[in-house]
């Protein structure tokens, strides 16, 4: 089984460590690779960023798309790129909000989603509308730190930040999951989990497993209606994977 | 790793069946146990045989519970075994209907569930109601069928119509993904793929790769308010299992 | 008009003091009896004992339902019985958390329901769901006591504790009723009524009142789909009033 | 005890009819009184008429409203002089609609009304959506008739198209429960109770048994925010039922 | 362009003030009368006043209603009269509450309303809810002030109080956009917009950019359905706008 | 008042058409301008057609954004475009299918949407979801055309196929108002109006008047939360426009 693992933002190091996490996830019999987009931002920070970031991360998916039995997009939130990479392919194709919700909806009766700036808490939100389960969502709750703070506070500042947030999540909101809401806060579920002892999920573990589980489940995307492809359209300038996706 | 399979109903028969298919997809490393309980209906129908078989159900699994990672309810229903095992265990447990929709949920924007006789139309779109789904939900179909009309008439009848529902969910009510909504059903997927061109979901295969990606992923039961285990209750009367899910 | 209440705890005082509240109110054209199980928890503290007084109660109801012209399930939820007992008899059958719902709605545009334990809050928020009236529910409150709390703590102190909330229910939440949520409450109608200044409803004598409202105006429960009963069952040793409702 | 049926529309024979009826559910130990306004339209077809009922209704309960227990508004809708009512006196007051509906909610998993013109179907759908019972609603249906058409052709013919339309409801949308749309359809519920098998709801009846029911439970509408009365304004050439209403 | 702009409360200064500022926002080109009704409260406080004043709104309106190209009602509010005029005319009818939500759509992702008693706020969630936008609606705020306290205190305090609440919107509850909650309101968008830094919408300059903008599609409203006239009916001593309606 | 219409496809052809029926709405003071991006789809018929189009859309939009006082993005769907254009400008943008239903909102309480190709309906019932105005949305009905009819039938039966759903829409459905599902459909108002008596909105007349009527109230984006912009990133080989959008 190969599974190919898209960090939508160019950042190389993020890459690395989301490919280890998932690869010992992912257990031995299975290859896990990871690519990153040749352009666009570093972070993705908003719904511009996801424009920039979906148009590249779905030109370099495409153009190696045909070795792997699934794909999962290590971005935390309904990022348009997961939409057309279920149209453009049958594998099944898993975004971490995603997985980390359907993972967490089993475990408890509500679950809360914890995330860093405060832009992403409408985003997240639209998110956990789109995907038809805002009843069983407690809440979608940021940290408050603008994201200069983040990259300038000291790791423990903004850890202990996020503890705070995933307590108040539980303890004010009656989340009983709490959903870590960004690629890279893996590695802080032990920390919550120890202050809040609810299950804490992380994205990338749960997508990785859940794409597992549907490819041994022999699922592919439905190609009715809304994943539908697209007949062949003309390349007309266009790099060669989105050029790809158009039949070229 | 080794998994439950829990038949609510009497049928030793439909045990197997089911016992097989849950090793089939689990693979060569999971060991699957099935069992059913002591006493109760043949087949459930209705909410009475549902309080009945979920008494019993409870009672059996409780006395073997410890030896398993995680638990299978394969009625496909929202059957109160399930919240009443989350409550009393801590390993993952999950039902088929429930399993059938988080698998269906990443492969099209609306599934439906294909089920037999008409009232289990208003218990399972509760059931979608209360997992908090219904807005992906694009119907539940029954083949308006009788219960005993589903024992007397030929099987290539019975298939045939729940075959006809099927395709009506897909043409008239857009559903992208059929859930087949009975344990019973398990080997239509094929027939109803190739009538419909849509993915075919049988909740068996689903929730024993939902439960294994919930071990691999260390997931447990939240114990924060609704799964919370009663404190310790006296036997009273009470069979074994029963008992001892109250400490004793 | 004959009308059973049935507590589905085993508490012989908690019944006595149920049926003459529900006589008190009944008036005295009415005989009002009470019952409890044979066996099952003497408290109902979440889904387990949800799944095990269902059993019992529905095995005590259903050998005597006959003398009956309907029936109050005395559980402040969406109790399992309840369905059942729909299910299998054609008389109207009440719950003490819809009846008081149901009364709540023409008294004010949004109604709290205070309760005891945390656990609670998501059982009965579910509730409410499934009844499909939670855009009028203001909130759920529990006084964030511990179920051994409630049995150690001073009666003022609990008292004050459920008072504190349903003000904070009316001054934060917005309610303008409010629901007792547990049959134990019966009392503290008036103690919350003069704090809050807003109608205050405990749910036995809702309920009384509603099941006298149906029976007067000649309702029976539907037998279209959900409360259809099934078809007879052999009683293969289940006990006589289970069995009673497979037809033996 | 005293109830006061309010027919909203000027006609003094319909008025006597839901008179009759509603003295009739009540019993011998309650006086039932109904009046109809001095001006008006005299049926209610739509929003228009609506604004001029309510004027002239509340002119006409609010000076005799003392001598009464509680009140019942005998228009199917959500008639906008129920609210009027409800914040200018403490005694409950209730709808048609609204009872029919609540005693609907506990006797199956979902009801449709049935009315008359299509006009009557946004106006109460959208009066549903604000009970906020919309999910248990399995649709509402009109005739297709105009308005003209229930006047002129055969009663015969209407009642069977009315039949025809429960028919599908209960067939085609899942409905358990009926609720007859409009006062002027008490008599049917025999005729359209043999042809579904359904429970069927007159919304005069179970107004009668619900407010009863709500006086006997000792209610009162809550004070809190929405219907909290307004302060005294000047009477400046206003009728004197509704100058009354202003303190007057 | 003839624009008629309607006060629903019998203030002519508020009514003078509401025509000065929309005559500035509709221009030059545009004709903008208003008018008052002859009797009724001074100013809506509640349902009991919506009866009132929806009544004399819609008998002045009738009576010079043709000479207009779309009107205006300047309630903050799901006014009566607004569907009534809707149903009685052709022209578009637009409330000043629609009309801010519809302004506020395109700007944010959730917006909030600020409103002074605290018993509009059951209300105005209602109304919002009619509107079926309740998802994007991030609050509704009374600033807690009595009715009385509003015309006692300082203008200064009350402004303060609103400014406190909207800024509460903004910080706790989510909202990018503010509603301005009462006609009575415009003039204080700058002192909001300043301390909360979002976008502060004021519902007359709305209504009147709106009613235009569907003037100038041509747009009028549907008469199918809800807003189909009523046929002919007699005067019957109704007044003279009133009596138009029904074709006199 | 400077307009810009942009149409998010590569078609010259129907970028002209539609500019001058904006212009033509828009009236002598407006100047509207129109543009379409460099590379991309000739038509958008999906979410991989959305990613490419949003890409080359938000680059040609960025490079000359400062001269326009408002932005129309003329795809009917809830293209991504919309939202990073609201991120990265302050002046309004609007979106045809959000202005349509926006204007479709007042005239009626029910509106559907009639567009081309099956695979648009999960697609705009998603749009019209996240708008959150999905109770007022009667349905969405296509055509049942493939993709590749809809270019090789004649013009003829196309339309009578669209009328014919516009009916459907009307008298099954419930809608008192269509909304043309395609900038494409623009000029087929008048036929479909006259064969259903309800109006029909065209979203780029409604999107040019309602853009019109935001900028005349003075109403900018809301920078909080949502669509605040992004710091500045390096260019890193992105094309100019986008760059511009980063800063650069």
């Amino acid at each position: 089984m190969h599974i190919l693992v898209v960090n939508p933002n160019t950042s190389l190091e993020m890459t690395q460590t989301i490919r280890e996490a998932a690869q010992a996830i992912a257990g031995d019999g299975v290859v896990v690779d990871a690519i990153y987009p040749d352009f666009g931002p570093e972070s993705i920070e908003g719904v511009y960023d996801e424009v920039v970031s979906a148009y590249w991360t779905v030109d370099k998916v495409m153009s190696i798309a045909d070795k792997y039995d699934g794909f999962i997009l290590a971005c935390f939130s309904a990022h348009p790129a997961i939409g057309a990479l279920r149209e453009a392919l049958a594998q099944p194709v898993m975004g971490i909000m995603e997985a980390s919700i359907l993972h967490a909806l089993p475990l408890g009766s509500k679950f809360s989603i914890v995330t860093t700036s405060p832009r992403w808490q409408p985003l997240l939100e639209e998110g956990v509308h789109v995907l038809g389960v805002g009843s069983r969502c407690a809440s979608v709750r940021s940290s408050g730190m603008a994201v200069l703070d983040l990259e300038e506070l000291p790791e423990a500042e903004v850890r202990n930040r996020l503890i705070a947030e995933a307590k108040r999540a539980v303890e004010e909101d009656g989340a009983e999951v709490i959903c870590l809401g960004c690629a890279g806060m893996a590695g802080l579920e032990e920390g919550i989990h120890e202050e809040t002892a609810v299950p804490v999920i992380d994205g990338v573990r749960s997508a990785v497993a859940l794409v597992k589980s549907l490819i041994e489940a022999g699922a592919q995307t439905s190609k009715r209606n809304l994943y539908r492809p697209v007949d062949r359209r003309p390349a007309n300038g266009l790099p060669s994977g989105i050029a790809k996706g158009y039949g070229n």
